[in-house]
């Protein structure tokens, strides 16, 4: 038996966890730099809450609000460049997937002069900002993982900066920040996070404990997933608080998930629609997983009924029928698109962490049964 | 919601993880003291290890194996002093909970003047020596806690230093350490094990994760309690790798559920078994904890019945035969001492952790319920 468990960071879960917890971040410095997107960080609530809290504890701050979705290499370089212009001590990201991202690779770029062509190579001295973050979708777990996903133009997909200096010291899990989300990105983001579960679970380094946290984790976001409906897309606040923090949950704990498994073809077949279609990250692991998981099921209906058990369904055609329901019309590409795509997803490193292999051919089935190809 | 999650030890489950991951221990110092009882770290094999281990890295030792069962506090600060004197700059605690308590104790005084009637209070600076742990049992889970329990002779039970920096860097978990244990010391350690999982599911503390890593405990540990049987007691080496790997996992993950719930009454009272009549720890807890989840299922016949489910069995009759088949005949105490002990039990402060509180009746109840009273 084969276990390796580690995850530093501290997971702090409740209403109003910031204000009242604020104390925790006083060991990281006295200037923090807050990373994040234009708006939303402020339309839900958590950049007044961060800068109260951080103003009980007598920290000043900087906000670096120029990150976009999907961020960009040079974005981050940016972003670093203004952190040593503030001398910011820690770091705190606050937002979805992208800003989160963005402020682990600010944090490691503010005090490590690394070459673009370092970037993901994984040689980095032991030295990198605290990191605090705040997520405010319930989708990519990045507040308990060690990587950072940036858009990498030179290799035409996303590519992860990857370190345990990146975990956060702190993730603060408020579900009221995610209470005006548009449905939407609440589906998107549910989906990106029940991916995680179950890629993780398709790894070739799941292991028991990574199993029973990834079976309750999509356990607890199935459950929520029948409140979910594409067609309440305007309408705010209709989710209860109940679902909201069971997703946020869910999604951390996948997030525990791949920060110990990785993940799978899924994401390198996801991050080509992502970079090339500009289809949202969430859903386009959720267009490709439930084909993937067919071709799993065909060569081992074990572990395929494994998930199909822990999403609390009988059949792969219903377990099809859940992102049918929640995603609608699936994405149109050439033929040519999906091969260029499956030949740019086969080099990823991903492939080769799943459990079953999929070859260059079983790649283009899987995209072909994912998306209607013209 | 309210969830708390944090446990940053490193946890290296492996066959000879130690030799394998030598090189995680060098960032914690050239010189490490290793602190042990007389000879269980020698006869598994363990301390061969980690010299060959230390050797290869470079890294000198000095050898501390003064610890015996139930540790005193005296003790403790004995090897506080032996590694001031020789300078050690992090600790390395292998065996059962007694030397790995005994460790991150020191670990504390070695680096904190703390006099004697300071040592329970919690305030301490955040400083302590790294310490690593290696189990070779599978029962305490102290290797993945932030807790070190000593014999505390003023409050005549046994008391706990608490601290989030007495958590270990690095927990080594290696199977071949338990080959050795006599089925007795394998039953108890287990039975020890299982008790933290049923434990925290019973407290006020637990919470989602907590419960879903106490299932994977329990589900783990019950499956292996069929293959061992106190008739096996002389005869070396009987139980499988397979088993004693998940016995190993099981009780690390316990310990993971007690960093984040602690124990219940079952501890309390089963403390009082140990200090008062020599009872082992684990066969205290295994002797109380039957008669004590009757008593939740009394209150709360839906949380008892998680439990037993978790244990793979259909009725409280079914678990406690379990017990019974595995600890023989139960120990005699007097009318005088049962309430006595119950007197002690109550005053712990973990009994309000617990679910259902039980009043001094209560307990005294569950003590004649699971001892022979004369």
């Amino acid at each position: 038996m084969i276990i390796n468990f580690f995850m530093p960071t501290k997971v702090i879960m409740s209403e109003e966890c910031i204000i009242k917890h604020a104390d925790l971040m006083k060991e990281y410095g006295k200037k923090a730099l807050i990373v994040t997107g234009a708006n939303s960080a402020n339309n839900c609530g958590a950049l007044s809450d961060i800068t109260l809290a951080l103003q009980n504890q007598g920290i000043t701050y900087d906000i670096y609000d120029r990150i976009r979705s999907n961020p960009s290499i040079a974005s981050v370089y940016d972003g670093a460049a203004f952190a040593r212009e503030k001398e910011s001590e820690f770091v705190i990201g606050i937002g979805g997937g992208s800003p989160m991202d963005a402020a682990k690779a600010i944090a490691l770029l503010a005090v490590q002069d690394l070459k673009e062509e370092e970037l993901f190579l994984g040689k980095y001295d032991n030295l990198a900002l605290p990191i605090v973050l705040i997520p405010t979708t319930a989708g990519t777990g990045s507040e308990v993982t060690p990587y950072s996903i940036l858009t990498n133009d030179i290799k035409q997909t996303k590519t992860s900066i990857q370190a345990p200096l990146l975990f956060p010291k702190i993730a603060y899990l408020d579900a009221r920040y995610t209470k005006s989300l548009p449905m939407t990105v609440t589906i998107n983001t549910a989906i990106d996070a029940l991916s995680h579960a179950i890629e993780g679970m398709l790894t070739i380094r799941a292991t028991y404990v990574s199993n029973a946290l990834a079976i309750e984790s999509i356990e607890r976001i199935t459950q929520c997933l029948r409140s979910l409906s594409p067609s309440k897309v305007n309408s705010e606040n209709q989710l209860s608080k109940d679902i909201r923090e069971k997703l946020l949950y869910g999604s951390m704990l996948a997030g525990v998930v791949i920060a110990h498994t990785g993940t799978t073809a899924v994401h390198s077949m996801g991050y080509c629609l992502t970079y090339f279609k500009n289809v949202d990250h969430g859903r386009a692991n959720g267009l490709i997983l439930p084909s993937f998981l067919r071709f799993i099921a065909k060569h081992d209906i074990e572990l395929a009924k494994k998930v199909l058990s822990a999403a609390g369904v009988a059949s792969m055609d219903e377990f099809e029928a859940i992102f049918l329901r929640l995603l609608g019309d699936r994405e149109q590409i050439t033929v040519k698109e999906m091969e260029r795509f499956a030949a740019i997803a086969f080099q990823a490193k991903n492939i080769m962490n799943t459990k079953v292999i999929p070859t260059k051919e079983d790649i283009e089935n899987i995209f072909t049964r994912s998306l209607q190809i013209l």
